[in-house]
């Protein structure tokens, strides 16, 4: 059998990055990366990924602890003094939760571990469509990355970036990884609680609306599971 | 007076990063970031950090341990199996002091910064030429990093990255800073040693030979000074 090639995997270990990693098992050896930036849920999500790594039997991981989006603050997510607002799903803002630049900082992470263990490919799991309205989950902005990649390594380090669910929405992505056996129950979604789910962040909304629209139950605990879809349908 | 913008310095400790401080604080107020990244001389560097940015009377400082580096290795900076090779200023391949990817994990955090604190631009102390041959230095990858910051960040953010001394001989940094008295006693350049530095690295060969060709003695202590100006003219 042919030895399959390496690539980095960003999974905090919410169902989006599972569904990402559940992908790039098809063709690759994953080497799985997780980053602790002081958010909030930050032992939760490390579970999580710890999880994961062991469901897909990785064959590398590492764990980093980004200390500067705490210190940097600007966020709801790392900062205590900016609450973590009740999703509005209508909202076309950026939102409190936004980390600023946080996924150049993840990439750049990526892309230094992939070129030292020689990985070929770096998977993230952004999603662009129906997501948060983060700037740095644009098509555009990875396509730019690349480029930065290409231009900042080895002449020999070729290293591509892939975002396969960046053009898929929630319930596709649900979907994708059902079709894969994605281990749902292991992922952690929400940003405010580390126990069950809160059920009203902007995470947890999207997440809970995708099930929803599908009719199936999202296996995790949840404190309360408004019905998302019921609302649009309404409207 | 007009109140002056603000600027991120990414700020080494070292001379080039010093001479950019300088260059930037003509026309910014000063927001200083030092990263330890588990380079062999990080004590050392960090105190040149605080020494410059007492000197500049910097309106902001913030210093942020990356331990990724250090995990990931493949430098001779990070990683205490890889000897620090000595300078062979004729070789044109990658030294092994290259850090994977480095500058794009430190613009990253001083755009989460500078985005944070509404700076205008980001200064980093880069030298392409005259340098050491890191793919990471090259001023196309600085202007495809601009790209990614304006496609990553939020739609009124507006950050310039800004590359003073990119073009400029070692010897040339050396005559700007003395143009706008840069501290240079301050400084600390050497991949190796902590309290003289060694005189051999490929940071201090070059620093030592960018003095000897200006006839000017380096005003940092070392444990040796060859002569790396003679040396190239004999050749």
């Amino acid at each position: 059998m042919e030895k399959k090639k390496l690539a980095v995997i960003a999974l905090s270990g919410g169902m989006d990055s599972c569904v990402t990693a559940a992908i790039a098992n098809q063709d690759y050896n994953l080497a799985l990366l997780h980053i602790n930036y002081g958010q909030k849920t930050e032992n939760r999500e490390l579970t999580a990924f710890h999880d994961i790594a062991e469901f897909y039997n990785a064959e590398k991981k590492m764990v980093i602890e980004f200390t500067h989006f705490q210190k940097i603050g600007g966020s709801s997510l790392t900062d205590k003094n900016i609450e973590i607002s009740k999703a509005d799903l209508e909202n076309k803002e950026i939102p409190t939760s936004y980390v600023p630049f946080r996924n150049a900082n993840i990439l750049s992470a990526c892309v230094s571990w992939a070129e030292v263990i020689d990985a070929e490919a770096i998977f993230i799991g952004a999603v662009y469509e129906d997501s948060s309205g983060y700037p740095d989950c644009r098509p555009d902005f990875f396509s730019a990355f690349e480029q930065v990649i290409n231009l900042g390594t080895k002449p020999q380090t070729q290293i591509k970036i892939e975002t396969p669910i960046i053009y898929m929405k929630k319930s596709e992505i649900i979907q994708k990884g059902l079709e894969l056996n994605a281990p749902f129950s292991l992922t952690w979604s929400c940003y405010q609680n580390e126990e069950e789910a809160c059920g009203v962040c902007d995470s947890c909304a999207l997440r809970l609306r995708a099930f929803q629209e599908l009719g199936l139950e999202d296996p995790i605990p949840y404190k309360t599971r408004p019905n998302y879809a019921k609302k649009q349908q309404e409207q």
